[in-house]
């Protein structure tokens, strides 16, 4: 039976524009630093990428810094400037940023004063997405970027964090995109490489297949891909809620991803979901993919106001641009199935 | 006419087998820090290749951390552990330490007190072997992994900086190699990857790459291919010194790397010859290729004791595994004929 792959918001397979990318990429022996010929290949496709996720992002002529991913590009942003955020971040952003905002029932953060703060797109484990006020210090749109129309330079935020493998690039590549002329000190420090901002011989492989990535995902975005995967989430949430009426979608609320649902069956714990539903053939996730080997409840869904046994029962279910209704619907089938068992054993 | 690469200390072209594990890597989809089947997957190509690397380092039992690159390893190494180093080490290094250690004309390192110090095992210009004291605090072995025999576990340092595309890996992916036990706090944080000293979600790719490229690196260091290096190189240097009196090689009186040519020839310069051999069909470098654009004195010479028209003069030659005796026989008979004409213009 093939397996069936619902854990897109973790990562999702490389798409095949990257992949061509990146191949004909391996073929470019230079280092972008050097200064003759092969090195000058080597730099055009680092900047040809850079061109391709700005068109992608809409965020021609703001600053582009590869990174080694979102993870690094929020530390680069963040440390030591003071900003603080609410406890839905992602673990990268809580690791520099007091979470200090308020977050409601349906996972709306509430935000003051903008400049002090940084304030994600969309989250990870529910899809929640976030109205942004205009001015904030930093935006994390890993998860937003290439599920919905961004525009960075009218989001109004200084900068923001972006990274490949959440739209079908290679892991270890990401950047921070920044506003033209906002000053920033190096934490990687050496070549001088990336203005200054950010030294090492540059990932070219795995830029060139970012570059790709993105030009592909906004065509998929454009050609209205995710609006056909937001009715199937739709249609598997609508069969997971007649299962039982103390099923609910985390979220729901509130305007989110397209591609993502929170199940929330309190009493069946999500790491236990995990592994069943993964002998069943299928993988999901209980909370992000992060810190591999914690078991622990949501701290997004805590934040929401979900008691312990609640938070510690959530599921993230997310979908690709390939889902199928084949593959919901089975899902959705299986989940239920396992989940009347579970319900039959705790009577 | 094929151009002739001759800049393997810049960055060497993927070996074939890098491009075929990352090849393969690309079809595993999964997030590392997944407990699915796919996650597994993609956690054990990341272990995989670091038991190869800890294989071809002599590193079995050291943890080896996963680094965007040698740049990157070298912050998390030295950032505010006030570690000092001579003027030779890479910038990557001397972003971190005072550059306070005496160093002789052949470019060798004085070390009393090793334990507060880094030295590198081969300079990057010069391809200098330093003899590393028995006691280090770090050595950046980047130009040295691949071309000399290392065992990291008899080495004698507690910290070693390497580099995936200085041996045939892809760019963007490098290591920090620890004895066993040392502390060291992250510098980024978040998901807790890596053991908790390096977050972000892991460059699997990357890595697969790495570790193919260590273990052919190893096979071709054991068959002992640049032995057949060393000879060419011995021979376009001799070549190149019976065209004037005034032409040196830096470091030729110290144990070299095998690859590593560094040309003298006051009152020509380094980048002049940079762009004349670029346009005859060759890809050489004057002093290393980091730091784009900028146009200076190797501070490697300088600290040599070379004046500086001597220093400005230096172009680094550094061949490769698959280097033939036709590709350096003809630099030197068109970098001779450039140095004629030169010469006649000078006059």
């Amino acid at each position: 039976m093939k397996r069936v792959y619902l854990d897109h918001n973790a990562t999702t397979p490389l798409r095949d524009e990257a992949r061509a990318a990146m191949v004909a990429a391996m073929d470019v022996a230079g280092n972008p630093s050097s200064v003759h010929a092969e090195g000058r290949a080597a730099k055009a496709l680092v900047e040809k990428a850079r061109a391709q996720i700005a068109a992608a992002l809409g965020a021609e002529g703001a600053d582009i810094v590869f990174t080694s991913g979102a993870t690094e590009a929020a530390a680069l942003a963040l440390e030591g400037r003071g900003i603080a955020c609410a406890a839905v971040e992602h673990e990268a952003v809580l690791a520099w940023c007091e979470a200090s905002l308020p977050v409601d029932a349906n996972g709306k953060v509430q935000v003051a004063t903008p400049h002090a703060y940084a304030v994600q797109l969309a989250n990870s484990e529910t899809g929640v997405i976030q109205d942004l006020p205009e001015g904030l210090a930093l935006s994390d749109i890993t998860q937003g970027f290439g599920k919905l129309p961004i525009a960075f330079n009218w989001l109004g935020c200084d900068m923001a964090l972006v990274s490949a493998h959440k739209l079908g690039g290679p892991k270890g590549i990401g950047a921070l995109v920044m506003k033209r002329g906002i000053d920033l000190a190096a934490r990687i420090r050496g070549g001088g490489q990336e203005m200054g901002r950010r030294s090492g011989t540059e990932n070219v492989i795995g830029i060139a297949g970012f570059g790709a990535a993105a030009e592909a995902a906004a065509r998929d975005l454009s050609d209205g891909v995710w609006e056909r995967i937001a009715a199937l989430r739709d249609k598997m949430e609508a069969a997971i809620a007649a299962e039982a009426s103390d099923i609910t979608f985390a979220g729901k609320g509130a305007a989110r991803l397209p591609n993502t649902s929170c199940i929330v069956s309190p009493g069946w714990k999500g790491e236990t979901q995990v592994m069943q539903m993964d002998l069943n053939g299928f993988a999901i996730s209980a909370g992000s993919a992060c810190s591999s080997g914690k078991v622990r409840a949501s701290k997004v869904l805590a934040a929401m106001g979900f008691d312990e046994g609640a938070a510690a029962s959530a599921i993230r279910v997310s979908l690709g641009p390939l889902t199928t209704e084949d593959d919901v619907m089975r899902f959705a089938e299986r989940w239920c199935a396992q989940s009347r068992k579970h319900r039959a054993r705790a009577a």
